[in-house]
């Protein structure tokens, strides 16, 4: 064992000095933040001798106005700052720290997530709906990357595509989610932080949902691909881009389709096919089922950003009352609307509710606590998708 | 346009109220860090008005012995840290910065890896074997995540695999190079450290590397993926997992082979089959492909970790010379040795180039400046995929 031991140590050396040098500098062998435990109490640990101030936010403190919610730390003698939570709902949550006002990552998680130019810790409450997004010892489904045509946007595109367990060594044909991002993310937002290979893996799992394969877009058809991923480099991601809302990604979704029909086992039929978005996702799948209003047969609105704008022209958003009435006259299975009460796109959704019930078109309607926010988009989709191909 | 941009003010608001903070305490309008020049030079900006003191610590700098060499940053009177580096050679790189001693990632770069338990920005400069890592306008492979079974391990497990451009759309069988991580990797390590899925898409579009399909393991058997991807949840990674080196990760590597074999459209033939490895996956490939010995035409040893350990027995490890001598018998097409200079396992790789001498075993040699660092394992990568296959 000697030598191995001797390679070990010299490697630990090479690789992790970081992590040595922090712990010989509060004397502490090993950090553990976060620590979930039992009780569903949360304790984060940060070493920072010489730091005169600490604080933890977390997305389960409540925000004041504006500002997201933040506690103080406490320092012990050796500089270690710890912070404890209530009992937390099992969730997903995310956090970081403020050193001394300064937002910092907690060095002792590696679990990070990027959202739009913001990258954040997580960590995950089990025991309640928390159990959905953890990789649970159930058949896993694939996640590829891959690049489509889109001769509509003269481009070649990246999708992410979540293929059921069984789908690669089976022969029958699957339905199909398409699920869309909102403003300032891309086709890695919902696999991300929407955890949607976790709660598809899961609910199928549990004989919840159907199997399904989910596609997931990048909606910025000014882009070819997340930040990073297409050959514009690696650039500091901005929220608003050109041409998200105005028509274009809409009326080139066919290509979308084209591409996963001629390229996976499916059924390639309106009862086998489903479009949801999170707020522009929203936006672009309204518009998207309504522009082709035989398309789709269930349809999900999470926190649609449904926003009128009258100096855009596009063929896709004329006459919205008109092709509304052609995809109610179609006929479709569901068509799904989740907001949380304190949105500020809740009097919007409200509207669009008014003209849905004036046309007399059918939705289910879903109101839940709390706003704009992942926590949400993820109980929309868990919600969702056992609702779909029944 | 106003509804739009009420709209975006409120998104902005609500989702990336911290850089806004940010923003607002040093009065910058928009911080950007790194920014790569034209001439190769890179300057960081971090804004910490109340830090008495900024480093920033990149691979780049010379280490000095056990110490990751750092540079003071220099504070403007708003409070803003910068440090601009000399004209850097094209490459990947990766950096932190030290706030008072305490590493932590820059804000502004949303481009982060980890290695084992340590997470650090990455950056590329252009214009020489950087271009290799980035990505290009170029047709690009496929990267999936999926799950196999392994009889031998008595678990369902995680690799990585990259196909190439045209794979999906195509009917012609594709070789297969098997591409093993180190001590502390995992399936991961290849695809976000090694920028494989890059390399091979430009090595590919180039002309200089036949298409090919890239599988990378996880070698750790005693875990079914990597960290944060398995039933055991988001803990924190070590670098030392049970049963890495011990004979069964070699033993089970059929179980790999078969799944790749009767999953894709592969030459499943010894002409058709590579393996490499870096460190722990060199000695893994090493073991491999004597152990199969009529397997793989192609081996490639990257700064293989060759430790002789008399305490464990495994029949993978038992009468080395003997098997090494069958698989010279048996007929290879390349056999390739890669090490840096200062690695500290140049001494185990010397010893064994003079038993293959001594042997009569051919290889090609690749001496490298530098040590046991991902760095060169790129390097090794983008030099061994083009002698593959031909």
């Amino acid at each position: 064992m000697k030598k191995r031991c001797i390679f070990i140590l010299a490697f630990l050396i090479m690789t992790n000095l970081n992590v040595i040098a922090q712990q010989a500098i509060g004397g502490a062998t090993s950090i553990v933040s976060p620590e979930v435990k039992a009780d569903n109490t949360v304790t984060f640990r940060y070493l920072a001798p010489h730091a005169k101030e600490v604080k933890i936010s977390g997305d389960w403190m409540p925000a004041q106005g504006w500002t997201p919610g933040s506690e103080a730390m406490t320092r012990d003698e050796k500089g270690l700052w710890t912070y404890t939570t209530i009992k937390l709902p099992s969730d997903l949550y995310s956090y970081y720290f403020l050193v001394e006002g300064l937002k910092t990552t907690d060095p002792n998680n590696v679990y990070l997530i990027r959202d739009v130019a913001s990258v954040t810790n997580v960590f995950i409450v089990g025991g309640g709906k928390g159990d959905l997004y953890k990789v649970n010892k159930v058949p896993h489904g694939t996640v590829a990357r891959r690049w489509y045509d889109s001769p509509g946007n003269n481009m070649t595109r990246r999708v992410t595509i979540y293929t059921p367990a069984g789908y690669e060594s089976g022969k029958e044909k699957y339905p199909v989610l398409y699920l869309l991002h909102g403003m300032g993310g891309d086709e890695e937002a919902w696999i991300a932080l929407g955890r949607t290979s976790q709660i598809l893996d899961n609910l199928i799992a549990q004989g919840k949902a159907k199997p399904m394969i989910v596609v997931m877009t990048n909606g910025n058809v000014a882009q070819e691909a997340a930040p990073g991923e297409s050959s514009l480099g690696m650039y500091k991601p901005t929220f608003e881009l050109p041409h998200t809302m105005d028509g274009k990604f809409e009326e080139t979704f066919t290509d979308v389709i084209k591409f996963v029909e001629s390229n996976y086992r499916v059924k390639a039929e309106k009862s086998g096919r489903a479009i949801a978005g999170l707020s522009m996702g929203g936006f672009h799948s309204l518009h998207i089922s309504s522009y082709y209003p035989n398309t789709f047969d269930y349809v999900g609105l999470f926190s649609a950003a449904i926003i009128a704008n009258d100096k855009i022209t596009s063929k896709v958003y004329e006459n919205i009352d008109k092709t509304l009435e052609t995809q109610m006259k179609n006929g479709y299975k569901l068509y799904w609307i989740g907001i949380g009460k304190t949105d500020f796109l809740f009097k919007n959704v409200s509207e669009y509710r008014d003209k849905l019930d004036k046309l007399g078109m059918k939705y289910i309607y879903r109101e839940s606590e709390g706003g704009h926010t992942w926590t949400n988009w993820r109980v929309y989709l868990s919600e969702f998708v056992p609702l779909l191909f029944k």
